[in-house]
């Protein structure tokens, strides 16, 4: 094919955005990256990845006022050009052409848009502690739109719901059909698995092997679909928080199909696969062999691991982040396995996201066993003098190990709820604990149910704690329907909310499908999550803390309008505790407003509380 | 009794600092705090606190030239004064009176001593990564001078060395007896238990309860005898390490029977137990009340807690400490239950050690859990930036715990000898982790060869670690003859050392009283030791360790002079590993000396390490 006639066809399959969003794309049709831009960023240099076979001999012109061409990059690979614009703030919004010139003659055309900003739009407004995450994998929550279940032309075309390894059929449009459910729940954030399209053999469901940067996958709908998503929550003033996979690509990526010079990967002799040992990274007598193959070893062979340490993947990587907040009105980020990308180019691409959105927020996932290990990671720690990796918060890992050994271990002198007090009384180390997010569980891990052997009132202690300590609670799909089960061997956390597809004989999103069992674990859930909404001191109060006795655990959150007590009893039996321990909190107050059973409690002298139980009390 | 007839009788027993060593003081006998005081400290200023009768409405008045009586401050009781004194360099040594008036008349004298400083003495050497530690309960190690077993006049007067709750005789002039095998074995630091009077009616044999600041035990020798101990000590090229307590003293102290004032002591309305949560200490939502309970709660109802917020308190425990190292030429000091006793009280305490003692070493006791609980409380540590303890090092549990996981635990992800791995990989957050003293045993836990069931060889694997890893490694007396037994229920660890005594069956200071596995691990002790001893490298060498991988993990010690590669093999069965993982720190060295074995192993492809068992080779 003539490279003329190609940019031709190229033109017609790339004539709007949407164009090709019901499809997949082949690896190597031309593209630019970013899929597009903005007039007006606050940072005005954009670099564009221009993909086009045999491109690397030609000379790019621009002709449009106020694009500037500062610098034209060519690579190893002759089908590749790197161009570093500047975008006058006064150019005028809309598409022109890059004209590629070959000994003098114009033989490739592309266009490009650059569009205006959206002013109106919701977006970056930062998730805090404020907010109630609910995370969902889309594929497994409701199937809004049946008519994307399979894409022909994907790789993967099996639609098995009865098998945990395939698609199932979730999409976008199954949460946009639920954010009333959830709203009226109480949750003010949404936190999706990746979206991005998956164009892999197998296993594309889970969204963490990207094929493209700029494209929703098609079985989970259109970009256009995913920034009405976004609409819907701001229209709900809940947010919308965007999965980042920084690290590693599919093996199906364009860019790994052809990559544009040798070092756009970690590459090995032979296959290495990261140790997953996060100690290397700030083990003052780590080997750099072991370095080495932390960071640059890859997450699973499937799954190349990008060379963070060139300006041109960084900027790969980075515009397409800053592109879905202003295309979408994303909100904030999850970080996904961030102790494993370069933590230089981390530290930059926070500093670039800051720089364009100030109210932009993102935590990192740190599944990291330790204080010191998950703190390491974050911004302005106090442990970490050396480096600043500007990362605001993390998902608490640590946190979520002492929830665990909570109801898992009889009570201890480090054992039991000790476990979550100490962890707690560590915060210390971190600039600001509260951004952490704190959860039971999520899409890798065991359900929290199972880990507490199904038993309904440790469930819902947890439960209690999730929402009323401090940070940011996020809750994985289900959790608040009592779904259950272990994450190994099976993968079963990740099943189907049931009542998300048309025909499921059960549907657990309203009460009357609901076994009684639900309805106490949702109603459970919805009192502490509508209370924390409606009431700063869960959001942002202060907490304190009490030395656990006894296998009783009691903390308050507090500020200057009102005061939470929670007593957490971790004993299978009843107990009672004197209030008096306390006073230095419960003050003049006399009367607790037990908020999920919706009465008041004496707490003159005493309090009883059953077994595994967890009281949270507005002191009165 | 007349004041004046009372103070005759005081000087007839003060006459000179020995003339009471040989028995137990009164309560009530008058005594000046310091016991007596120098010339030419850096620091010219000292406060005595003067102890007679009815002296709080008397006017001191010293008539010696060089000494100023800069003020006198009275108290509640008034049988104290406290007198702050400035002595000028230029004084003349020398005992002079103190005189006391009443209506100006003169009726009490008490005599005071000045001496001039020894100049040739050694001490305040400080205890660094060059020395090697020996932990020496006095009672039970060897019992040099029957003559002190039983004191007359002494509260308890029982001897049994059936029962450990009992003295057993041991003493002073046993180590002294001793030191030759010590230092054949490579030790070049002791540290005994307190070896200040305990009279006590109970368990006096610990020594953790002291009744008197300035007086050796007399059931343990003379502070003529313990200043002898430091002199051959020093002529040895060794160093004496002095175990302060702070927090506490016993319940007869006698300025516990007779108060200067009320606020002597952490007062409560009923007995109240410290809660033993350091988290309290650094926990940014500790309770006010758990605070209190942590730090004045006492630490055992027999030990009065001592209320270190007075300057009059602060000075007569810090110029104690003081007067023993110059009176002696004590070399470091460790410090007992550190984390009780008033913070800011302890980082003056360093600050006033060190500025009269520049080359002084000391090491707190931070018996917690967690790398963060221990790191906070050690001077200029990265994670305590609000309170600077000027601690320099700690008695390192954190290892202590990791290398009891090592060879009770399978092998985990966080598990067995990756606990040890993670541990020190986190040493990051200390200013100098070097200066930590790292142990598998003390008289307060099980004997190591206990906690791993007495298995010889996982045994000599952690002998191994101690005297190769970073920190001052610390041996508790009779490790080196494989000596067991747990620390509950019955204190078993703390039983005589076979050889001690006239009249014992066994004598295992020489290898004919040893069994041949005794003596295969006296002989490990003291192949690393002698080897430690006579090369920096496993001094001040760095350290480079590797991730363990299947069970097995490798460090390296190496500095300008020498590598030594440690292979600690914590799998059952032989295993062999390649070499080629380990190429930059082995680099062209083909052979390891094993140190231990004193024995040649070819480095170049693999080497093979049986089970349990934990290599020192030297690289050649």
């Amino acid at each position: 094919m003539q490279p003329f006639f190609a940019s031709l066809i190229w033109l017609l399959i790339f004539g709007t955005t949407a164009a090709f969003s019901q499809q997949m794309r082949k690896s190597d049709e031309p593209r630019i990256a970013p899929l597009s831009w903005w007039v007006g960023m606050k940072n005005p240099n954009v670099q564009l990845m221009v993909f086009h076979k045999d491109l690397g001999t030609r000379t790019p012109k621009i002709n449009h006022k106020g694009v500037e061409l500062l610098k034209v990059n060519r690579v190893e690979n002759p089908n590749y050009l790197f161009l570093d614009l500047k975008i006058d703030a006064k150019t005028k919004a809309g598409e022109f052409n890059i004209v590629f010139y070959e000994q003098g003659k114009a033989d490739i055309v592309m266009p490009y848009t650059l569009a205006a900003r959206d002013t109106k739009q919701k977006k970056a407004q930062g998730v805090t502690n404020e907010d109630f995450i609910y995370l969902i994998m889309p594929d497994r929550f409701a199937n809004g739109d049946p008519s994307n279940d399979v894409i022909q032309g994907a790789r993967e075309t099996n639609l098995h719901r009865d098998s945990l390894y395939y698609r199932h059929g979730g999409d976008i449009q199954g949460v946009i059909d639920h954010l009333d459910y959830l709203q009226d729940m109480g949750v003010t954030a949404v936190w999706l698995n990746p979206v991005l399209t998956n164009d892999m053999e197998k296993a594309s469901y889970h969204g963490y092997a990207a094929t493209e940067f700029y494209q929703v996958d098609p079985r989970l709908g259109t970009n256009e679909l995913y920034r009405q998503l976004a609409d819907e929550l701001h229209k709900r003033d809940m947010k919308l928080i965007q999965d980042l996979v920084h690290n590693h690509v599919g093996a199906e990526h364009w860019t790994v199909k052809d990559k544009p010079f040798q070092d756009w990967l970690n590459n090995w002799d032979e296959y290495t696969n990261t140790t997953y040992k996060d100690q290397v990274l700030f083990d003052p007598y780590a080997a750099q062999s072991d370095k080495r193959k932390m960071t640059d070893g890859w997450f699973v062979p499937s799954m190349p691991d990008l060379n963070q340490r060139t300006e041109f993947m960084q900027n790969y990587i980075t515009q397409s982040h800053i592109w879905w907040i202003e295309y979408a009105g994303v909100d904030g980020f999850r970080l996904d396995t961030y102790a494993y990308n370069d933590a230089e180019y981390m530290a930059k691409w926070a500093q670039d996201i800051t720089a364009e959105y100030p109210s932009m927020t993102y935590f990192g996932e740190t599944w990291v066993n330790g204080m010191t290990n998950q703190a390491v990671f974050t911004e302005g720690s106090t442990i970490n003098q050396h480096f600043d990796t500007h990362l605001q918060a993390v998902t608490d890992f640590q946190t979520f190990h002492a929830i665990n050994k909570t109801f898992t271990e009889p009570f201890g002198w480090t054992e039991g709820v000790n476990a979550l007090y100490s962890t707690l009384a560590n915060d210390y180390i971190y600039k600001d604990p509260t951004r952490n997010v704190v959860f039971l569980d999520n899409h890798d891990v065991s359900r929290f149910l199972s880990i507490v052997g199904e038993d309904i009132n440790k469930y819902k202690s947890g439960l209690t704690w999730l929402l009323t300590t401090r940070g940011i609670p996020q809750l994985y799909y289900g959790a608040e329907i009592a779904m259950k089960n272990f994450a190994d061997p099976d993968g079963k956390v990740r099943e189907d909310f049931p009542g998300g597809w048309t025909g499921d004989q059960q549907n657990k999103f309203v009460s009357e499908g609901r076994n009684d069992t639900e309805n106490s674990v949702f109603d459970h859930v919805k009192k502490l999550a509508v209370y924390r909404k409606e009431n700063t001191v869960l959001q942002t109060g202060k907490l304190m803390q009490f030395v656990p006795e006894d296998g009783i655990y009691v903390y308050f959150r507090y500020d200057d309008q009102k005061t939470v007590m929670v007593i957490m009893n971790t004993n299978e039996g009843e107990k009672s505790i004197k209030t008096q321990r306390f006073a230095e909190r419960i003050q003049s107050h006399t009367i607790g407003w037990d908020v999920v059973a919706q009465r008041e409690v004496d707490i003159n002298d005493q309090i009883t509380v059953p077994g595994f139980t967890a009281l949270a009390l507005e002191l009165r």
